[in-house]
């Protein structure tokens, strides 16, 4: 079964949340509306709507996470559903459940909805397999395959600033190898017309088949950051350095660590996005970072929105459905 | 003070729920028959009544638990109850808190209920004994000595598939000794007048004493499984392995291991459950566990209405109390 | 910037509680007299007001706290608040972060007000300090320096029993010189005109400078509790045993230990208050701290409706500014 069949229902709707992979312009592009009339609610003095009023999403994080974690819990807490906080490390797989055990069991907890996030590649789109009919799965990040909510909140950022995606120069830069978050952003990114994508790291860090992607290669960080529109710098993993993937931390930061001489290459309205948490001083400069290109802090605002979106649209495409 | 005069109310409505023992069969049928209720509920697109709003549930989880944790939290939301959970190893103790000092402080945070695991036998009912009325006790599996609303959410399991339990033969297979589970059901079963009541199981982990509770034992698996209705699998504990009191997995798996072979032994419509979680290929093969005769995800479900239900007979009992 | 302009509005109504320090006593009246509204929802069986529907409470506790923290998140429950608990040791900091990014991405979550506990003195204000207008810091305790709250329920304690201060001696007893309770006790015990505040306890344990605070010094415990008509003992962090400030556990409880015969030194009708958790037969006796003099567990139920009370007080100063 493709990604596309499961997160869609037969009419095209949004079932499950798995990738971005496999969903079509149309579908981004209601969610991306969705959030925007979210954004009024959040920021209204009473946050609350009742769309998911008596539904109950089930966080299950098998890897830390407080950002994700906790917007996904607000924007659940938002829409008025009952939140179960499952941290599997201590509870479950203490007594040797298997994962399927453990899906089996808690959807027989009639939960409505499942985030989660797993370090292992295609956990989700596996549970999402299992569940019965009815219950649906939001990924929050599987292992080094994809992180769609991150991706769409960062369409989100891009185009309340850029209005459109055509005529767009957006590069990611870092560890595109190891990143679900730059899989999932190049193929939204792609899905959207993006005018260019470029992406810019080391050889060691940029997958072999990376142009199959619709992405340009770039090493040289400068000529890469050339009248850019969007930089999208990603977290460097330090695990990597001693993996011997890369030099030590002060010349990764010679080389890739965006400093506001280097962003002066990019237009000059050109904003500076980072999924976080950030090394400041290795992959970014403190002063970029908090500089007025930087909408850093309004990712993860508006990450809130994109995630009540995409729970609100699963909850009405799944009562239909029932 | 008896087990009876503590769980019930002058006029013999549940206040705690501690222990099977001590309870009518009049009982029993209540929370069944309000448990069917809370089935519909559950079932519903918005699973929330207001049964418990204004009241607060703390969930006192001194022992870890998935399963058994989350039903509670779930029942307890579904009720519409504001929640407070907190896991004792991390917190009260860490500061050397008694436990009489550890529930007089929750007490006086106006709590209404709790829901209480915790390692030794009876603390369920110490905590029963100091706190003030109006304020009830749940047991959610008290050491070695009971686990009450496990055993009603089987009790609830048989009915749906058996109608009624005097005709009934049922067999609890593994470790009785040791085992919360087991003790709560025995009582269940003999309060409900099932037919026949089997334990069975190597000689080492069946009580001496056993058949003063009303059960037959049998040391045989193949000769306990003749004819029976409803087979009931425990969880075996690894840790006895170790202690000398069972041969290796493989082994036991060979003596009392159900299989779907041995399964032909049972009635052609006898139902397999399980409190989970299972040790596949230990105690239980997959093939059964995941068999149509098994009924193991159904407790699951089940143990969300049953804990509503025990919840909600307490809450009018207080009510009608102050 | 001071304390006091960091706490109030323009218009002198309360924004962040950070500190007794700064605030007058018009103030804590105030969140004296709305406490006390307070203490009759928290009796009501629902015990639930719509005050911060829709808005979201931060519970961050970068320490650990069973009894702090259960009664904000009941005090933010009762007032209808969505809750985000988060324990900052398993988080963020994993990853890296600094604790000003970590305010400031929680604060693009939208959070209204933050509830902090923090190891470092002044970190509370370093909170305050960095959010955005419109959001709010409540200090759970910051180190050695304050714990407001704290206070003002042991203040709540004491009118409920005495009606007013100016007649009164208090005694508090212990650790003065590492007790964020004991500053914030002395601040308000003075703001309030208490007749007469005393300290008591080794030399080692008291501040070289506290007569400056308005208080008495006593090292002699018999001495000190002669005629009072409150005595708070605080919690011997045991900790400072070993750091050589102290003697043995048992001479400790010869010296500042209260006893049932020590306490006839003080007035008949004396109250004794603990922020607990109390040591057991280390600075207090068990049957003091059973005793009919004891208002211990009052504090803690108390220690809702004040809480409750200032969050109430900054959410409708902050609905004014906004």
């Amino acid at each position: 079964m493709s990604y596309q069949n499961l997160q869609l229902t037969q009419d095209g709707k949004l079932k499950h949340f798995l990738s971005i992979e496999g969903l079509n312009k149309s579908i981004l592009n209601d969610i991306l509306d969705t959030a925007e009339s979210f954004t009024s609610i959040t920021d209204r003095t009473i946050k609350k709507v009742p769309i998911l009023r008596g539904k109950t999403v089930a966080n299950l994080f098998f890897e830390a996470s407080t950002r994700t974690r906790s917007t996904f819990e607000l924007a659940a807490q938002r829409l008025s559903a009952d939140i179960l906080n499952l941290n599997i490390n201590t509870s479950a797989t203490v007594k040797g459940e298997s994962l399927l055990d453990t899906i089996q069991n808690l959807e027989a907890m009639q939960i409505d909805m499942f985030v989660i996030r797993h370090q292992d590649s295609g956990s989700a789109h596996f549970f999402a397999q299992h569940v019965r009919p009815g219950v649906s799965v939001l990924n929050a990040g599987d292992g080094q395959h994809a992180h769609p909510t991150q991706a769409m909140l960062d369409m989100f950022t891009i185009r309340r600033h850029k209005q459109q995606f055509e005529n767009l120069t957006v590069a990611i830069v870092g560890d595109i190898k190891h990143s679900r978050v730059a899989r999932s952003q190049i193929h939204a990114l792609n899905i959207l017309n993006t005018g260019q994508v470029r992406v810019i790291g080391p050889q060691t860090l940029i997958p072999k088949d990376c142009e199959t992607l619709g992405v340009q290669v770039y090493h040289d960080f400068d000529q890469g950051l050339k009248d850019v529109d969007v930089v999208i710098m990603l977290r460097l993993q330090k695990e990597r350095m001693t993996g011997a993937l890369l030099p030590s931390e002060k010349e990764y930061f010679q080389q890739y660590g965006l400093t506001s001489d280097r962003l002066k290459l990019a237009k000059p309205d050109a904003i500076v996005m980072h999924p976080g948490p950030a090394n400041r001083g290795i992959e970014i400069e403190s002063s970029v970072m908090d500089g007025n290109q930087s909408v850093i802090l309004q990712q993860v605002t508006f990450g809130i929105a994109v995630r009540m979106a995409v729970m609100s649209m699963i909850a009405s495409s799944s009562e239909n459905e029932q």
